[in-house]
C-alpha cells in the first residue's frame, strides 16, 4: 500500500487554507481557479524581509489578475511589463510609470514610443538593433543590458532566445552611450523555478567583471543589478527555503563587490510571488483503462494543457495534486480532456488516486497561481478559458 | 548562395491567390489570419472525389469559425463534434443533430444527456465506464469503439491517450448490447498529418478482424468504419498526393472485406480540409544576435507558440514561411514575441531569410488554417489572441 501524496500537504497549503478554498469552491463548476490573495501578501513581505536590498519589479505576466496587481500596487511593488497591453491595464489601475520596466528584449519600435509616451524611462536591452530603436524611440531612456544565461538546472528551462554574450554586452554599452541613451545596468535571468542556486553565483561573477570594464575600459558607471525571477514555487520537487537562496545571493554579490555593492539591485518575481496562491479546481471525467488489464489506469480530468496547464510540457512542472478520499492509492496517468493527444498531464512522472476517487470526484492542483490562467487557450475545441475566482 | 525556400512556392498556393492575400491584409495589423473559403471548398470537393464511398465528418475543432462551418454546412458535410460548446455553436448554425457525432472519448455524463436531448445518437467510446455513462445518459444510441493506434509516422503524433485494445473492445462491444446500446462501427486515427499511408492498413487489418469477430463470436453486425483524419496538409514535408492515399487505402478495404465493405466509411478530415486555407501575417520584430559574431541570427516575429502557432512545439508541425524580398539567404532561428523562452518557433529545421529582410517587413506563414487560432492563448503576456479574417 502506497501513499497518495509525496509529501504532506502541509508542504504546500496549511488544512485550515486549504479546507477554505474547498468550501469557497463548493458551488462552483468545474474548472476553476481559485486566488488566495494572503498569500501574495505574504510572499511579497518575505521576499522584502529575506532581500531588504533589492527593489521588487512584479512580472505582470505571472497572474495579471486585477485584483492580483493592485494587491502588489498597494504593497509598494514595481513591475516588469511585457508589452503595452500590460502596460495599459497598469495605467488603467493607477500605477505610475516609474515603477515600471519595459522588461521585454523583443519590441516594437511603436510600442517603444507608446512606453515613453507614457512616461515609462526604463528598458531592457540585448541587440544593437533593439538600441537603435529605443535611441529613436525613447531617447535618453535608463538602459539595462541582458546577458544570455542557459538556466540550467531550472524545472522551466531558459534557452538561448534572450540576451547577449559578455563580448557583445560591451558593444551594446559602447553602442548605448553613442546613441544617448543611459546605460544603467545588467541583467540575467537564471532560469524559472531554478532550483540551483550556484547559478546566480556564475551569472553575478560575470556581472561584476562587466562593472569592472564598463568602468575602466568604457568609463561608464554602471548602477543597476537585476537578477531577474527563478525563485521557486512549492512544485513537488523540493528546493531550499528562500532564506537559503538570500544567504547566498548576498554571498555572491559580497564576492563579486565587496563593500561596494551597485546602488540599485532588482528582482523580478512572477512564479515566486503568485505560483502558491492558486489552486485549481477539477473533476474526474473518466477512468478508463486501455486493455482488460491494465496497471496505470488513465485519469481524465477537465483541465488540461490547453486549459491552462501548458507548463505539464515534458512534464516540466510538477503540480502537487490532491483527491478526495484516503486509504490505498494506485498509480496513474492524468490527462486532460481535449481531443488533442498531447493533452496528457503526467505519464511518466509517479501520480497516486485512492482506489476509493470516483468518476465526478473533484480534484485539488495546488500551487497553480502563476503562468496558468493567462496561458489558456480561448476555445481549443470550443473549451472556454479557465475561469478564476479571488477567494473571498 | 542559398535559395531562401525549400520548395517553390506553388507547391502551397498558386501566385495569384498568394497576392490576393497580401493585397487583402496590407491595411490589416499584424499578426493576423486569413482563411481563404474557396480552399476549403476545394478540399472539400477533392476529399469527396478522392473518396466517393465516404462520409465527411469535419472534425470542427480544427478550425471552428463560423464561415467555415456555415460553409461546410453548405456543401453537405457532416461534423465531429468535441464539445458541447461545439455542439451549441453548430446548433446556433441550423446543423441537424444527425449530421454529428460526439467524438471525444473524454465526456461528462451531463454533457452526453445535454448531447443526447438535442438530438444526437452517434457516439464514441473506449472504455466500460463511458459506456456505463452512455447508457443512462444517451439510451439505445449507436456507439462506435476506438481502437488504440499509436500513429507512428505522423507529424503531430498520437499517444496512448485514446482508444482501447482490440481485446478490450471486444469486451466494449459485448458491453454495449448489455447495455441496450447499438454497437456500430469500430474507429482508429492514423495520427495527425500522417505521411505514412501504411498506418491505415495496420489499422484496417485489425478492424476487418475485429467485424468478423463481432459477427461470428459475438452475434453483432457491426455497420460503420470510422477512419478518423490524418490526412495531410501542405507543410515543408512532402506527402503524398490524396488519390494516392485513396487508393492505398481502397486496396486495404478490400484486402479486408473483399466485395463486402461495411455499409458506412466516416472519415473526419480536419487539418486536410482547413490547413492549406490559412495565411498568418506576421511582422519582423526584431534580428538580432547574441555574439559579435554571429552564424545564425535570431529573427523575432510578432506571432509565436502562444498567438497561434503551439503546434511548433518540438518543431512537429513545419509551416511554409515566406519573406518579402529576394536575393541571397542566410539560416535563421526563427522565434515569438513573447518573454517565454520556450516561444521559439524553429532552431534545429532550416528555414532562410533573404539577406536583404529588414525589421518592419512582413512575413507569411502558410497553411496557418487548422489548429492555429483556436490555440491562441487569452492573453498570455498581454497579447490579445491571433485576430482572422475570411478573404473577401
Amino acid at each position: 500500500m502506497k501513499d497518495q501524496y509525496h509529501f504532506p500537504l502541509e508542504n504546500f497549503i496549511t488544512k485550515e487554507r486549504f479546507d477554505r478554498i474547498k468550501a469557497f469552491a463548493k458551488d462552483k463548476e468545474t474548472p476553476c481557479l481559485i486566488i488566495d490573495l494572503d498569500i501574495i501578501r505574504k510572499n511579497y513581505e518575505d521576499l522584502r524581509k529575506n532581500l531588504p536590498f533589492a527593489k521588487i519589479f512584479y512580472a505582470v505576466k505571472a497572474n495579471p489578475d486585477d485584483a492580483v496587481v493592485s494587491l502588489l500596487r498597494d504593497l509598494g511593488s514595481n513591475f516588469d511589463v511585457a508589452t503595452r497591453y500590460e502596460l495599459d491595464q497598469l495605467l488603467r489601475l493607477g500605477i505610475s510609470p516609474d515603477r515600471m520596466s519595459f522588461g521585454n528584449t523583443i519590441k516594437k519600435e511603436k510600442d517603444i514610443a507608446y512606453f515613453y509616451e507614457k512616461g515609462v524611462r526604463l528598458y531592457v536591452t540585448d541587440s544593437i538593433t533593439d538600441l537603435d530603436k529605443l535611441s529613436r524611440a525613447a531617447p535618453g531612456s535608463k538602459v539595462f543590458f541582458r546577458l544570455l544565461t542557459e538556466g540550467l538546472g531550472a524545472d522551466w528551462p531558459l534557452s538561448k532566445k534572450f540576451g547577449s554574450h559578455p563580448d557583445l554586452a560591451r558593444q551594446l554599452i559602447k553602442t548605448a552611450v553613442r546613441f544617448g541613451l543611459e546605460p544603467y545596468g545588467i541583467s540575467f535571468h537564471p532560469g524559472s523555478q531554478q532550483r540551483d542556486v550556484g547559478q546566480w553565483s556564475t551569472a553575478l561573477t560575470t556581472v561584476s567583471q562587466l562593472f569592472t570594464w564598463a568602468r575602466d575600459d568604457l568609463k561608464v558607471n554602471l548602477k543597476m543589478i537585476n537578477m531577474g525571477g527563478g525563485f521557486p514555487a512549492n512544485y513537488i520537487e523540493p528546493t531550499d527555503s528562500l532564506a537559503q537562496y538570500a544567504d547566498d545571493i548576498k554571498r555572491f554579490l559580497d564576492n563579486g563587490f565587496k563593500n561596494d555593492w551597485p546602488e540599485e539591485i532588482i528582482i523580478e518575481p512572477g512564479r515566486s510571488m503568485a505560483g502558491d496562491s492558486g489552486v485549481i479546481v477539477s473533476e474526474i471525467i473518466n477512468i478508463a483503462k486501455k486493455s482488460v488489464h491494465e496497471r496505470y489506469p488513465w485519469v481524465f480530468l477537465d483541465v488540461g494543457k490547453f486549459g491552462g496547464l501548458i507548463e505539464t510540457l515534458d512534464e516540466a512542472i510538477k503540480y502537487p495534486i490532491y483527491f478526495e478520499g484516503e486509504g490505498p492509492a494506485v498509480d496513474v496517468i492524468l490527462a486532460g480532456p481535449t481531443c488533442d493527444s498531447m493533452d496528457i498531464l503526467y505519464e511518466k512522472t509517479t501520480y497516486m488516486m485512492p482506489e476509493s476517487a470516483r468518476i465526478g470526484d473533484r480534484v485539488y492542483i495546488l500551487t497553480t497561481g502563476a503562468y496558468t490562467q493567462s496561458y489558456s487557450s480561448i476555445y481549443f475545441n470550443g473549451f472556454p478559458p479557465l475561469k478564476s475566482y479571488i477567494l473571498k
